[in-house]
Formats: structure tokens, sequence, C-alpha cells
């Protein structure tokens, strides 16, 4: 009586400074079966970065391509600025392999990933009180005064989407919400909507 | 920004043989602040048992003013044999004070219990296949050939019901379905449902 085999999509998000992205890493050291969404961008690849594995390397016009033939499950395009998206086709593979796919992106990207693809898991990673998250913005040290201002109070309107998610995690100490987000993804593959196989063959059909 | 501190009720349930007591057992013992439902019966006490720790001890007229008074969350009553109840007092204080409560139940109590409290998170243990929950049902070695096969014949009808569940742990390994368990109780109280004063605080209000 084994587990069903079709991959869930755990998103990953919060405001900036909350981290969400540490987490991620550490989720997928201690769960080596997990799969990260790589996206898609047109910025050009730094020293280091490999094709597929840290972006989706991609011209601005094949990114508006991408667009046209509805290839994202979600995207930015800022004019004059480089684009980032999520493709579908990455994930939808993933998943169909059988793989749990996780994906660290922000409170606008995971909204509208929810839109487009309403089974997936999501998880809201919220700073234990808005000092903490003010010092870690400035912790980063690589941002102006008005930067910091600003990533703020994009931070604090952000906190205000929470109730969309189906979880919250506090990351208070970073140990205890990297096992708070491991037990959601577990109990998630626990759920009796995600066993429908198992089901049946308890009910002898 | 803490966690609401409303407790939930978990029901770990599924057939004789299955290993549900050993598993809420290890629970117990694992996460301190766990409480234990306690049933009411009317049976006598055995030697060491205590009144409000093993059992609520009864007398079949306490248990009948009980019925009559609604004070039952499920309850057994076969004439002639003893009777069996999970009172709503103990569940409903424990969880007023904040506390998470565990009932170990049988598959027809725990679905009695789910009608009348909705909120009940239900988890179903299931055996890794009914060879390995025989094997178990006769290894007790305390019953007829006759009363196993009853047993198991029973095992079979309540395995259908696992879909009436919120969640299906197969017990395999006890380690491994402690820790599933345990990552559903951690990951139910994250949910953002059970966290409405948390929400209100992101939100600003």
């Amino acid at each position: 009586m084994d587990n069903d085999k079709k991959g869930l999509l755990f998103v990953i998000s919060g405001p900036s400074g909350v981290g969400k992205g540490t987490i991620c890493k550490k989720l997928l050291e201690r769960r080596k079966e997990l799969k990260l969404s790589v996206s898609v961008t047109t910025r050009a690849p730094r020293p280091g970065e490999i094709e597929g594995v840290n972006y989706f390397f991609r011209s601005e016009e094949q990114f508006q391509d991408m667009i046209a033939r509805d290839e994202f499950l979600e995207y930015m395009c800022v004019f004059g600025k480089n684009h980032y998206g999520t493709p579908k086709a990455y994930v939808a593979e993933q998943r169909a392999q059988g793989n749990d796919v996780i994906l660290e992106i922000d409170v606008n990207g995971a909204l509208n990933v929810k839109k487009r693809c309403p089974d997936a898991v999501m998880i809201f990673i919220a700073p234990p009180s808005m000092e903490t998250l003010k010092k870690r913005l400035v912790g980063r040290g690589t941002e102006t005064e008005e930067a910091v201002e600003r990533r703020f109070a994009e931070a604090v309107k952000e906190l205000a989407a929470a109730g969309e998610y189906d979880y919250i995690v506090v990351n208070d100490s970073l140990d205890k919400a990297v096992k708070d987000t491991e037990s959601i993804l577990v109990s998630e593959r626990l759920h009796v909507s995600n066993n429908p196989k198992l089901i049946n063959i308890l009910k002898g059909e």
C-alpha cells in the first residue's frame, strides 16, 4: 500500500528579508527528492551559473514568445528591466514524474501561481516581528536607507496577504522554521485527497 | 507574533491491530503538551488504574444519565456489556485551555466524533498490507481463531472508511508512522485557518 505518486507543488513565499531562500535551501538539503522550480530570466548568466540549474536563460524575444504561447505559471515583465517567469512545463514534468516541487517566490508571484494552479500548497513565511524584518533588510547592507524603507513598506503590504495562503510559518528560529515547513511537506503527502489510489485499494476497488 | 492558542482535536483511528495505541503512546512521550482524551467506562477499575487518568469510572446509571444529558461526543452502549464513551467536557476544557487533544478510537467511534465535532482532524492508521494486519491480530495470541477471523473481517470493512478521514498514515515502520503523525499535528497548527489572530495582526487589524 504505497502512496500515490503525483508530485505536489509547494509555493514558499513571503516578504523580502524573511528568510524564505534560506529555508528552501535547507529543505532541499534535507529532502533530496524535492525539486526546486527553475525560473526563466532575460538577464545574462553570472559566472558559474548553469542553464537549467540556476535559471533558464532566454532572450527578450524568446521570453515574449513564451508569454504569447501561455507558457508561464506567472511572470514579471517590466519594460527596461530583466524579466523573470516560472515556466509551466518544468513544474508539470516534475510533478508528472512524481516529484514534489518547491517554488520560492515573492508574494505577488505566489498569488498569481495560486490562480493558475489552485492545487498548489501555499506556505507563507512570516517574520517574528516587524522590528526583526527591518533589521534583516538593513543588515543586508547592500542598499540605501531609502531602498530599505521602500522594501519595508512593501513587506508590510505583503504581510496582509498571509490569509490567502494555506499555511503560515513564523521564522523565529531558522531550524524550527525549516522543520515546520518540512512537516507541512510531509503531512500534505499524507492527505487523503493526495492518495486516491491507496484509498481505492483500501475500499477493495 | 505567537500562534493562536485554541487547542485542536486529533482523532487517531484505524482497525484493531493496526498499532494506533502504540503510535499515540509514542506521540504523548514526544510531545508533552499533548493531552490524551480520557474515556468514561462502566467497567470496574483494574489494579493500578487511576480515575481521570486511565478512565473516568462510572456506574451504569451514571452512564445512562450522561447519555440523557448529551454529555458524550460518542459512546458505545451494548446491553449486557461494559460501556465506553468520550465525554465532551474533558475535550472542550482542554481545548479551551489551548491544549491539543488526541483521541484514540475505533472507526465507528471516530466517524461519530466527526459528526459531532466537524473541526476534528481525522487521522486514519492503515496497515502496510492485509497480511501484516492478520499477522498482528494472530500475534496477540489472546484470542481464538474464530475471534481473529471476526476481527479481520471487521478490519476489512473499517479500511473502506479511510476515505472519510483527512489523513492516512501507513504503519509500516513504527518510527516513521509516529513521525508522519507528528508532522500532521505540527502542520495543522500552522494552518492559516487555525491562526486567525496572527493573520489579523499581519493585516494590521
